[in-house]
């Protein structure tokens, strides 16, 4: 008898997120839809993670219209969206209200798979958006961020599954940002999740391609019972994206297992995302190939090339070396953080300064409130000496509660700041507001010019165009803030000498 | 206990020939010979193929002393070449005795391990020249050419490789040349090798990553009992090249199998390669993705450019999908060949010829010896109305014999020609005459000048310069003769109409 293998098609969120800096427009995308929605795939992540910061930020598109065109245009298939958890979409923590409004509005709109995750792993930070999803009657997927450290064994992370389960999730994604997760790993996280949690539990894999062993991790992972697997369609694949979902398909031909996709219909889309590629060529990652050096360090590839181009307006380009065997130990330090949005930016800009200033002579304001437990809680314990210097530096004690307990109602006052920035009254735009305060006024003040495609004919564009170079912190000298791009997308790090 | 898996790395002759139409200069090879030398490899595959062609057709190169050179530089691991059986390495039938001079010459300057294929799977094409390597001391490896058709049964490949075993081989090589070799059968395939010709048989697996699944293969194989693997430097790897060496080490992490590779010594070498790898922009493939079409059609990726350019040049670029699907019939009228060169271009070229002129209105030269059995026997029977085609067009019968059966003695003939085109005198001048008559006189009148490197300062080359293109047949009108630059390779193609 036949198995079917489900699988979710990222080409519409994380493909271009990935590999051109979340910069696809809408328009783009919309000629495609129709054989996305009857190719046959489980769901079609097409929202959260960047697009939202991306569509207000660089796009002057409205996301919440950019979610009700998806909705229309892909009828048959279920909408899938990546969200940060207590931090949404934003890079903070969100009081409980905020959290349930925006959750609320997202399933309103049509979104139908939550992928919820939190970047140290902490499922307190899960469980608003968990139960606002089932309120709203939609699928709740809980998320598992895979990382590699001495603490992270697999019956750590079948624990983890447990209680996800418990929770209510209705299923389990493992969540490898990083592609470091090899395939006899795969294998054991499956099983032991199949056999811990019920062999009927729903488990998702979603690996980047970076390492170039993935695709050979879907195949155990299968093996061993995985239901659902992320692929991107070819021609916006690999790299720091994902394995091919063509490739995926052939793969298992004679194996017993099948997925349920029209390869005709894939390829069209195929043959159609290729001719859009090349018009995003300034955005575009140059790798193409692999990077497996991501396994000595555990370091996400987007985060070596920031930390790179922090290092060179610094004056420091020579010490990247010593960058790179800095950010295992602050993760030591910090209690084995996996490195994911915003955890990545924070042990990272740390890892730098240490480098240029001596080991936690200058701290961020956000490492210290990681260190304090204001992010939540780690795998590990954390080092009480740097501890200290952050109680220090941070004026604040530490915390074991779950930080959103902490936080006062604030949507009245949300709504009463984004009214007075020329948000239009709804619901929507409050949200957009509290997640990007800095953004959203400008983008309320343009909304009416409609969006931008910044897309361009590949012959009108010159060769040697760059991606823009990520703004970063200048020669630190005392408490100082600064927005710190990464990935494209601003990251507020304020910087005061420890004592 | 800890199984080793054995890896061989193509960086030296097939990564190049795939990625960079063999362009790669000698002395762009020789800093990183140290630490492939020391990384553990079990041979390094470096000449043969396409290498001695391009040697003296665009490097100004004797790849004899190239051949010594590797020898030199590289004197702990073995040294691998591919060799076209009865062709040598050049496109026609040589009389045995050029065929043994031509071995015993490799073996004297280092060669240790001959990697011996026909581009038919018929073995009495590969006797002699499998023969001369046992007579050397050297390891002959016999190769299966993977391919798919009605025939090409995983039970028709075991026979054909104990047939090979039978012939005395060392060990068995399966080429996956278009990556067409999936995971299940690649597991099948490996597992039947070993249980009809013994399980100490070495099976060595060579695929390309084209489509992107033949990774996910090399597991498979590994876990049936695949002895050896084909890799590439990871700078130089994946598109129409082949898998990372990186990424294979990464991959076997928890499978208690592993390779005796030096990780520090591979990261060097890809270091180095990624800096070579830009200067040789002009000869990039430019496939970074993966291509799997390649399953419905079968037909190679760098089939269907050149074929895609000799449509263009004949004013019929829109016939390219009709000339797909001809292919296809092609090879079931002559008895299913697997598509290799030269295989590959003669039945692509009559494809052509099929859609611009009516079915076998015009057979090649090529096309017809080859369904008249002057290339060998094929897996199939052939279609006898385009079999008596042939034997009017050609004026000559078919054959079932070994082809080279019906050559005379030719070794003091050659010798003859090759002195009077400025030949050196010696046996190795000869046989290079030998195999590119055509191009040998020129390169020997300029052989003083010593070798060229094509590679350019990358920051010099403008950016939209292409790879030559392919010279093309003319508008055929009777008999005539065509010289067709296929991957590189010039391929002489002879062409009248059929009665």
């Amino acid at each position: 008898m036949t198995r079917i293998l489900e699988v979710t098609d990222l080409i519409l969120r994380d493909a271009h997120q990935s590999l051109m800096a979340t910069r696809m427009a809408m328009e783009d995308m919309v000629p495609a839809c129709e054989d996305l929605d009857n190719a046959g795939f489980w769901s079609l992540e097409c929202w959260g993670g960047a697009t939202f910061d991306s569509c207000i930020r660089f796009l002057n598109e409205d996301p919440w219209e950019r979610l009700k065109t998806f909705r229309k245009l892909l009828p048959k298939t279920k909408l899938q969206m990546l969200l940060r958890g207590q931090n949404l979409l934003g890079y903070r923590h969100y009081e409980d209200t905020v959290v349930e409004r925006f959750v609320a509005k997202a399933a309103e709109h049509g979104m139908d798979v939550f992928r919820v995750f939190d970047a140290l792993n902490d499922i307190r930070n899960l469980q608003t958006s968990i139960k606002a999803v089932k309120k709203s009657g939609k699928h709740a997927q809980g998320t598992i961020c895979y990382t590699v450290s001495p603490l992270h064994t697999v019956e750590a992370f079948v624990d983890m599954a447990q209680r996800l389960k418990e929770m209510g999730c209705d299923s389990i994604c493992i969540k490898d940002m990083a592609a470091l997760l090899k395939p006899q790993p795969a294998y054991d996280l499956v099983k032991g999740i199949k056999e811990k949690c019920g062999k009927d539990t729903l488990v998702h894999l979603h690996c980047h391609s970076t390492t170039g062993v993935t695709l050979v991790s879907y195949m155990k992972a299968i093996e061993a019972g995985c239901d659902i697997v992320d692929t991107a369609i070819s021609s916006l694949s690999l790299g720091p994206g994902h394995n091919p979902t063509e490739s995926l398909v052939e793969m298992l031909e004679g194996t017993g297992i099948e997925t349920r996709l029209d390869m005709a219909r894939l390829l069209k889309a195929r043959n159609y995302f290729k001719t859009i590629r090349p018009r995003y060529k300034e955005f575009l990652s140059d790798i193409t190939g692999v990077e497996t050096e991501i396994f000595q360090s555990q370091i996400p590839g987007g985060m070596i090339s920031n930390m790179e181009s922090q290092l060179k307006q610094q004056g420091a380009g020579d010490k990247l070396q010593e960058v790179l065997l800095e950010v295992p130990r602050v993760r030591k330090v910090s209690g084995f953080p996996p490195l994911v949005t915003p955890s990545s930016q924070i042990v990272g800009t740390q890892a730098v300064f240490n480098v240029l200033m001596g080991p936690y002579k200058v701290l961020t304001g956000e490492f210290a409130d990681l260190m304090l437990g204001y992010y939540g809680e780690t795998i590990g314990p954390k080092d009480p000496e740097v501890m200290e210097k952050a109680r220090v530096h941070a004026k604040k004690e530490a915390i074991t509660c779950r930080p959103a307990e902490l936080l006062k109602p604030e949507w009245e006052h949300l709504r009463a700041d984004a009214l007075s920035a020329k948000a239009n009254g709804t619901d929507e735009d409050v949200l957009t507001f509290a997640m990007f305060p800095q953004v959203a006024p400008k983008f309320f003040a343009t909304r009416d010019q409609g969006p931008k495609n910044l897309g361009k004919d590949p012959a009108a564009t010159p060769a040697a165009a760059a991606a823009p170079a990520a703004a970063t912190p200048t020669k630190p000298t005392g408490p100082q803030k600064y927005a710190v791009t990464i990935n494209g997308q601003v990251h507020n790090v304020t910087v005061a000498a420890a004592r």
